[in-house]
């Protein structure tokens, strides 16, 4: 019995072709670098995003604390939105391995404001701990892009006060799409840049973090140490060549099909879409618990071989992907509409 | 020659009275509990702000950190107002040694909406960190106190979930002077308070850390760890009984000097004083760089024997203590006027 | 070109049957719970050693790390072995992650001595840190095994003291045989252990950390925080569950293996087999550099398709397993005759 | 009632003229650098070890934890003897503050090996930590001193691998005394040291860490975030300047009285003295509890108004000090045979 799962695009599975060549992989002991697999991915992934290097990582939580790890000193301070991923969804990993300070700013939307950005700087005071990273985001977790001149201004003034700037990019094909780009030049915007092979690109697991030679060559001894060093992954590496090379021409489909849930949902009596984040693979919708309360709606819904996740800060959020056709989501209006109405 | 000190109530010299106390208080080994004096100023200390136990401490930051660490789990994440003095002047202490991220809210003027306390604390959920403890402040860094009420409720909503809360009290006695209440009305909507003996207090050195009999011992082994064992302390603690005992009377002069200084620059052209920063002994006040700079304004000051800091967010900080008399602040009135007129 | 890799059993690759299993494996969203092959695995890995619950993770390293952070509180001591994989190849991650200061014992090949072990135990004294761990290992790092019977009145010594115990059973399979008891035998000796899925059972990649439920459900999160909260992994799973169910069966085999090994390099002249170390799947033996320098035995090897690494501690350590066969240790007996003799 | 007092110099009360001092000393906001007595101790300090530097903190453990955080990067590895004070009196601090792995060594009697302590050193290997400090202590914390030929090997070996040397130095007079050098020769085998004010040299609470001009600037921000930023601390450094000036001149006295009392006890049946740790002004010695149990010797003396510890290790410790005369120890040799003969 077959599900349509919109609670995340981390649920997508990998595909026929990916089991194939996951079957055929070469491989070898990736911690001794032997894995030629696992560095045919690292190679490419690299080039993608414009950078000299990049590491294979087990999850986006690992890459994005892997490089504040590797950036900071304990102690330091790090600029970031209050409602980016790193700060809202790691558990609070920053302060346990990094040991960093979160300076944590109002977004816009995902948003932050370059002024801000550089009055969070610290000065140089005894009182005062040491700006050591600035974090971006982009696609935002909450489903809306950050343009290019946003970042590009933020990495200017990363630059003029000699502070080091992250990308997190877990959905960074997604922004690109989005913004009518190649994921390059947002990475350009970045020192380092994580973003994962799995969600909307489909492979069972695995991230990467790219940046200069030095940094990556840090950051693998930092990878160890945080028990990220793995073995014939190239196994799993082999789903990653074809996330990277293939199903990044296949996201404007889930972006589309995310309008038109959009467009079709914003149609029914009661339900409010947030029209601010729409920009990828998410419809961001409200729908009052008086007409229906969540927890039911989400069990009508399962009833219905849907499953959806309770509401986030007050909005259901539904995410397209390629386990999610265009029928399935004609299906999902529909039943919703029988549901509510 | 004599300077007044404008800078902070941090420059407060010991009163003669001080300095006899210390020349006779008879001491012993601290460490192993048998300096007399240290005890005693200890259970004082403790009864001043109604907790069953106190422990004496080298700084203000010291006893906040100790308190965080002693309260918290590394990885846990602490609800704090954003212009906290944990947050901007301790040099991100809190993500080296308790290992805490802190959830950082905007304030107004110093006071947290409880509500907005309430929604910061988070859910149970493997993404997420778990809320450890709640920090507030009175008097606010910046020069307001917050009010009973507030912190009460917050304190109600504390208990519901079961959180423990800390309360910077560096200048619980300016408060408690503002707010016409005990110290001990505003200590008892906090598991933990630190208060300093020296600021307005005038001790030469020295804070307390009060609570419950069971988090003074526990602290008192991490006071030992973070390195503030200390020995014949009982010197400095002769100063603090006295600080407590008399000095915490003579707070209303410091008030009344803060007002009327205030009142006397306000009528000052192109002077702007804050009137919502006035509520005990600082004037917080906007001149323009165009009509005087800054580093003008500084070096001009100093050569009539006056000293003040520079500008921080745009505001001068204008600090009355045990040392500046009304006199003083006439002679500083004059001297600006002529300075700027 | 094949080599036969005598490195390390970490470098076994994926047999055929793992291959085939990887490919059809079902799967879901692991850090949801949703992926059936990761949920048959832990349930099996948890049976396996006799315990309540398991999670599956990246590596031993992350395990161990895991289990560091899950038990202990910051600034606790863990007494360990100073020739663990904890202390010596973990790149100091104990200090980082779970930050706790390590109490380390000489061993005797790998055995602590209770007496020792239970007088570095702390006192309840104000100078010292609390003990919050015991540390064992089997089989040890160095080709040795711990006697069951030395577990066990560690164990005893634990509990008196009211200590946890975790053990690193990376190879606790190998362990288990060479003692000639069942894997749940040994990690009874413990509350929590880690063992791994790659090495000698030839899973690409994975380890194993086990133990009480509420254990694991704590570790569950910690593990998302250390960045190992993984997707569809029951592709790897799968794998795993080769490992555990058939891969164990074939561990005598390499046991053999490496005793035929000692016992032919034993013949030969200048070299000095280390008979204390040859319990499990590895020879540990000296061969001084006068006769032939490392580097050139490495390089020789290597040219006769035979991978080795250099000395560690003055020996050379040959590894047998599943890619390593009896006519590949008779060829590389033969080829160090002629690269010797 | 006055008790004579062996439990440590710890116990030392401040001189009449120290007292005298503290009363009269000038003072200012420390924090600020304004406290010329502060500044007066801080450039003695530097002298008196022939560093450039120095900072005035408020404990021995401050400034052995000050140092390794200033040091060395977090995850870094410390070599140090496994009985020195950083390892077994600070609490487990150093994996709280600096974060670091301790790699321990035995010593002989307080004195590392110069080729164990090279052989620790780690290789550049990716399971590895990073050698970030040595650490070595004299006098040793159990009453031994270690050549100052040993110090000079080791700091060249440290040269030679470009790391840094820390000594804790808190006896760091009664060893120069001892090996009849000049302290700056002792200190000048390391980069920092810290040496305590109070303790042997009576005064009543504060230590000093001295290194290079650069060192100490990085460390007085560090000293900040640790919560040792004091205000008119000049209050006791005004007793540490005496300290320095004069105290230091009266510790063969304590020797002397040591020695004596060394040779007091080993004439007594049933007393085992140990003579290599007699090297400054303690006495260790062995006394069986068959004989007296150590409860009943620590109360039967302390109803003769003497105090002392129980045994640690095995032995009693017994420390002279400025508050112990020769007239004491006579009292406590006759009093002793009382109890036991």
């Amino acid at each position: 019995m077959k599900f349509i799962d919109l609670r995340s695009d981390t649920v997508t599975m990998p595909t026929e072709k990916m089991r194939k060549a996951m079957a055929q992989a070469p491989v070898g002991d990736s911690s001794l670098r032997d894995d030629p697999t696992v560095n045919k991915l690292e190679e490419l992934a690299a080039k993608k995003v414009g950078k000299e290097a990049a590491t294979f990582i087990p999850s986006g939580t690992f890459g994005n604390q892997l490089s504040l790890f590797t950036h900071t000193r304990r102690g330091h301070e790090v600029i970031i939105g209050k409602d980016y991923h790193i700060v809202v969804h790691e558990v609070g990993a920053s302060s346990v391995i990094a040991g960093v300070q979160l300076r944590t700013l109002e977004t816009d939307n995902g948003t932050m404001d370059p002024y801000l950005v550089e009055k969070a700087i610290r000065r140089d005071d005894i009182h005062e701990p040491e700006t050591g990273l600035i974090c971006v985001e982009n696609a935002n977790l909450e489903g809306a892009v950050v343009k290019l001149e946003n970042l590009q201004e933020i990495k200017k003034i990363a630059e003029k006060h000699s502070i080091p700037v992250h990308l997190d990019g877990a959905r960074i094909f997604n922004a690109a799409l989005a913004l009518n780009v190649d994921a390059s030049e947002i990475a350009a915007c970045a020192d380092s840049v994580m973003f994962c092979l799995s969600k909307g690109l489909a492979a069972p697991m695995g991230s990467i973090l790219a940046g200069s030679k030095e940094f990556i060559q840090r950051a693998r001894k930092n990878q160890k140490l945080m028990g990220g060093g793995m073995r014939q992954v190239g196994i799993v590496a082999a789903a990653g060549i074809i996330a990277l090379e293939e199903m990044t021409l296949r996201l404007p489909e889930d972006h589309k099909n995310a309008k038109y849930l959009a467009s079709e949902l914003s149609k029914i009596k009661n339900i409010e879409v947030n029209p601010k984040t729409n920009d990828i693979n998410m419809v961001f919708f409200k729908l009052d618990d008086n007409i229906i309360h969540e927890d039911i709606l989400v069990k009508k819904f399962y009833d219905k071989n849907i499953k959806i996740n309770k509401k986030e800060n007050g909005e259901y959020r539904f995410v397209t992907h390629i386990d999610v056709t265009r029928e399935d989501i004609d299906y999902v209006i529909k039943t919703i509409k029988e549901i509510i109405e």
